[in-house]
């Protein structure tokens, strides 16, 4: 399938974020700045400015659509869109330091330009913003004064970035685990996708002191959706193109990670396991090896049981998204944006 | 001067805060539970029980203290003093990564022990963690339920590692700056020591709910015994005792730190000063490059210029807490806190 047409809200959302965004980022020390303009593509490696947007921004959609949805206006969730597009860079900084990345998004990793230290202190300087930007949009953004329920906002930032934490721990744990049960695999996907996207689909709704069913539902439906996308993104971490997804082959074969069609298709029990199994003990993995592992991964049913994972989450997203008394413009915004994220690149 | 004794307040906070620390500690996930443990001496690297108490727990006894000045309970204060300890242990780890350290408080530290991506992920977990302590102590710790002014301390938590990061990024700048003047030498060390400090000696009236004016008064006192606490640490750094210090003689010439008395002596403009920079240009100084240094910062008068910061920082420190009304046993037991922290070690 054809990449489906990218939905309104993304530019929509980016409009409105991108130069708060920025604002914030502005506000850090001139140490830190750059490093960190760098990351988010609005400035080079020299520090001049590229002109970048920020890019696609679906955490910042979710938020602001989270807000549009219960009768807010777009600014307010312009904070909780800015606080989960730092969370979720400063947690790309602080991973490609984790997993040696030298590249992402075709472009130098901060480590690899600036030092191992440099990516460490950029990043905690990232994750502290966030808090600040829900906690005082006036004084870091230039907005309003904080939302009533700023409190219960960066709670919710605090847990989520919590359970993302712990996910990443328990993926970095299982590079040196043989075998990953499904059940664990989604439960590390939960934390390290899921929670982040649960957050960013509520946040707009809780600045805009939505009653807390409604909170519930759009959290909920941000932590399937988020399931479904890492499905997807496992999917494509083994099948797609390199072309299109900016990395080699076979790429999570080649770190040896355990993702959701790996787990699956190790448990699966069946003869090609024992066969995957053993290519994937091996340190390195030549090209031949690595378009055999994915073969296996296919014939034991790997593949299968991450697209109806994909599939069933996507469903049980749009469940939650239906139970909510959303507003239908911005509800069937949620829905495209659901729609798109999943089929993306496949 | 031999070390003074001491106050009996660092006892009963420990008292107090370890076991609500412990308990914080024990709410971290299977992976990182046992590293964070580690870290703070709780626990040996193949995670059996230590029996440590947590350290000396200067910041806690800060936070309790600040909370009993203002009419409060000690309890009132253990949340501000369990996100302190979990923020300045945060730091530590990352700046293990950052400085390169193996060693700390003659152990290895842990990334030398756990890799440098378990050390990040570590400190990430207990920097959130410490958000996470003061919004919902409840959930947390076990403890009552979050303080009305939950949202304010937060924010100042939030507001103090913000500081404290720029600060430790500038201080990684001055490493490549051959010379740095003193204004910013002091400017960096208040954010790197001072804010932290700052926000321990007020968390506790924060979370009472104290006026702003006796909160700004202790937040003060804080940030100015911070200053005064590293012109010691700064002088400890040169001239300390290795056996009480526990690093190597001339730690800080042989980092190239760019410390207080270094920073004296070099804007000093005396003829030692040529020398002086000329011996720090060296990628690696030998032991007697090292006795040298040292001779030269004291000749050039980087020695009497950090101890009469430590001094006048000291006495603006107490000045400040003059002027906050507060109980008077808590409030001479800080100016008892005070004392021992400047008066220690020489």
């Amino acid at each position: 399938m054809s990449n489906p047409e990218l939905p309104v809200v993304l530019g929509r959302a980016r409009d409105a974020v991108t130069p708060a965004l920025r604002a914030a980022l502005d506000t850090l020390s001139a140490e830190l700045q750059p490093m960190a303009a760098y990351h988010h593509g609005f400035a080079a490696a020299d520090g001049s400015p590229t002109g970048g947007d920020g890019g696609k921004g679906f955490r910042p959609a979710l938020a602001v659509l989270s807000a549009e949805a219960v009768g807010g206006r777009t600014e307010d969730g312009v904070p909780g869109a800015v606080a989960m597009e730092l969370v979720h860079n400063f947690s790309l900084i602080h991973d490609d330091v984790i997993d040696n990345d030298t590249e992402r998004r075709h472009r130098p990793t901060v480590w690899s330009l600036f030092g191992v230290g440099a990516a460490v202190i950029v990043g905690d300087a990232l994750l502290v913003l966030a808090q600040q930007v829900v906690l005082d949009p006036a004084k870091v953004l230039g907005l309003g004064r904080a939302a009533a329920d700023a409190g219960s906002a960066v709670s919710r930032v605090a847990d989520a970035t919590a359970a993302m934490i712990a996910g990443q721990a328990l993926d970095m744990a299982f590079e040196s685990e043989e075998r990953v049960s499904v059940a664990r695999c989604l439960e590390m996907e939960a934390g390290k996708t899921g929670a982040l996207l649960g957050c960013a689909a509520s946040i707009g709704a809780v600045l805009c002191g939505a009653p807390g069913g409604t909170v519930s539902a759009l959290d909920r439906f941000g932590v399937e959706l988020g399931l479904a996308y890492q499905a997807v993104d496992d999917l494509l971490g083994i099948w797609g193109d390199p072309a299109t997804t900016g990395k080699p082959t076979f790429s999570d074969l080649r770190q040896h990670k355990k993702s959701l069609p790996v787990a699956a298709a190790l448990e699966g029990g069946e003869r090609g396991a024992e066969e995957l199994a053993a290519l994937l003990r091996r340190s390195e993995l030549a090209e031949a090896d690595l378009g055999r592992a994915a073969v296996l991964v296919e014939e034991c049913g790997g593949r299968a049981v991450a697209t109806e994972q994909a599939k069933l989450r996507l469903e049980s997203a749009l469940g939650a998204l239906a139970s909510a008394s959303l507003l239908p413009g911005p509800a069937s915004e949620l829905v495209e944006l659901a729609n798109f994220v999943v089929e993306r690149q496949f």
